[in-house]
């Protein structure tokens, strides 16, 4: 009876309310071996499972295994965000129309951040689009990329240049899969986390702070309370402005600041790192500008840092390189770049109107940040 | 007095009831030299005409002077079906990317269908969707593709297989651009127009038959009111479905023979001739079901011919290959082919229960289609 019940403890469910395209994100234990709940969210009797080489022998039979009665092929993507192209997206769009798979088929994106992006744009414009369902197998994916509709590949010019805005009938968090996440990307999963409390819920900050053990041990019951609220702050958000024309910004919260720091090192800065230390600047700089209480940019600061983020800008981006990055040239001067300041924990705004000085003396600060 | 006020009555707006994704069709004489228009649907400053090779010489100057003030690049394709793959959409992106077309650009379609089609892909996709102007210079464009948000590139196993569904902000159906139309494509364009009729408007189809010769000599008035009712239809069902649904589906009036006809002729037969054949087989079998007076079924024929299309399948396509092309094997099977068929002029509905010895009958007729 305890295992049942704790199975029932934590799963759980939410709606991103989008009208006609509302839909479900399921969090717990066990999800992808759910048939019954997988198999009510597709269109029709064909499946194809997009996954990659990494996540496919850890959990594709599992899947597989669930739906037996389907037409069910799979394609495996290379690992990687370099495998985030227009070539992937083409080799998919081959793999379904030499499978036959017609306008009822059903898309299911199976792995990371990558594999959801690059399926869910086949899956946006697959015959003028078919149906998606998304089963994340990392952190990041589960309470960020996997919530929001937003797919694309990259462009050797630009991250995601070519996508589309497009829901999935279904998002299936399976807490399971991350056991085996290397604890690199883990952290960075729990950097979007962190940045679910900073943004919106001061609540889920302090509990943040008082569950660092439980998290970095992986407890399911933290974990599903984490994800659970981390995809009610998304989705709420994606509901009030799907297309990201207003508050959907507040979603890139020390990404200004990490998108510069992933770029200037050539990516070997990961996504989730660059982010955390993108939010310490972000909260840097709102506190110099006087915005934020100094012991709350603190907290921010040492929240990351207990859950082994990086707070600091790696010592060799100089903060010429980093103005530069962040397209100051081109932006600040005709007033546009935007930033999402701190007010107080849970309360940001987006801006363009700041103390170009300010700015400077955040990118200058180094190891000083938020220790003012 | 006279000219302004001849360009006043040929000058009419409807408008695509789609909420916050509505938007008007303007359908008149030298619109494309109309800035002030064209400006009031801009996004920003920067601008992208795609256009062809073809249609570039006729028609690219007057829309590039009509807007100096804009920050504007064009890219040309070749032209026809053959150019309407990833590979153009892929260069499209390309060039948008060199020019550093940011998310506020606007991609203007200056062209017929594959033009529209393409560059509507692309406005679809591109940073995520930007904003997109339709201009077709064809009368298939005018009536047809550029309204209803459908987008697509075609793929070596079937046409169509990779788009969106996405709407422009603007459709401006300038009727001097039909001037310079070769006959066949004029020819091609009405096929759509009579479609119109025979589905939704039995006012227009009359109307069609007592302005034969007026539209034969491309009476700008007569245009007018063809174009201007034939995407009042298309808007509406449009608006009722956008994305294909339910009701929609008549718009495939005569499609389904004609898309077997123009796969079996490896397209040498033009997409308006074979529309015109589908819709006098449809018609035939409407007929022989009894669904459909034969006197109507009669006019549709007539009215076709009377515009010189075709209304006789080409002699060399055999009743089985007919079959073939048209899925029969695999669809008939389980009950999935549908048609739309005919119960008065202006009365269509969509079917896949109809005697099967009929619709071989009908494909067997040659050229007694509707005589009987």
């Amino acid at each position: 009876m305890a295992a049942s019940r704790e199975l029932r403890l934590v799963r759980k469910e939410l709606v991103v309310d989008l009208g006609a395209r509302s839909y479900p994100i399921v969090i717990g234990s066990g999800l992808l071996r759910d048939g019954e709940l997988i198999r009510r969210h597709l269109a029709g009797r064909q499946v194809c499972i997009v996954t990659n080489n990494i996540v496919a022998p850890l959990h594709l039979a599992a899947v597989r295994d669930t739906l037996p009665a389907q037409d069910l092929d799979v394609c495996i993507l290379p690992d990687g965000e370099a495998h985030k192209t227009l070539d992937s997206y083409a080799m998919i769009i081959e793999h379904l129309m030499s499978h036959r798979h017609n306008r009822s088929t059903t898309i299911i994106a199976l792995g990371g951040g990558v594999v959801g992006d690059v399926a869910g744009f086949v899956a946006a414009t697959y015959q003028r689009g078919v149906a998606f369902v998304q089963m994340p197998t990392t952190l990041l994916a589960q309470v960020d990329s996997s919530v929001g509709g937003k797919t694309a590949v990259n462009h050797p010019g630009g991250k995601n240049m070519i996508g589309a805005f497009y829901q999935p009938r279904l998002v299936v968090a399976d807490l399971d899969t991350l056991a085996t996440l290397p604890d690199s990307d883990y952290r960075c999963g729990l950097a979007e986390v962190i940045k679910y409390g900073v943004i919106k819920d001061r609540a889920f900050f302090e509990w943040l702070e008082t569950n660092v053990d439980a998290l970095l041990r992986r407890d399911t019951a933290a974990l599903s309370y984490a994800v659970l609220t981390s995809c009610s702050t998304k989705a709420a958000v994606v509901a009030a402005d799907e297309r990201e024309e207003g508050v959907r910004a507040i979603l890139n919260f020390g990404h200004t600041f990490g998108h510069a720091i992933e770029s200037l090192t050539h990516y070997e800065c990961l996504h989730g790192d660059a982010v955390a230390i993108g939010m310490v600047m972000a909260s840097d700089l709102s506190a110099r500008l006087g915005l934020l209480a100094r012991d709350q940019a603190r907290r921010i600061k040492e929240l990351l840092a207990s859950f082994d983020l990086p707070v600091t800008p790696p010592g060799n981006l100089n903060a010429e390189a980093m103005q530069q990055a962040m397209g100051m040239d081109k932006k600040v001067l005709n007033g546009r770049l935007r930033l999402v300041l701190v007010r107080a924990l849970g309360d940001v705004f987006v801006t363009d109107s700041f103390d170009h000085g300010a700015l400077l003396a955040t990118i200058s600060a180094g190891g000083r940040l938020c220790d003012g």
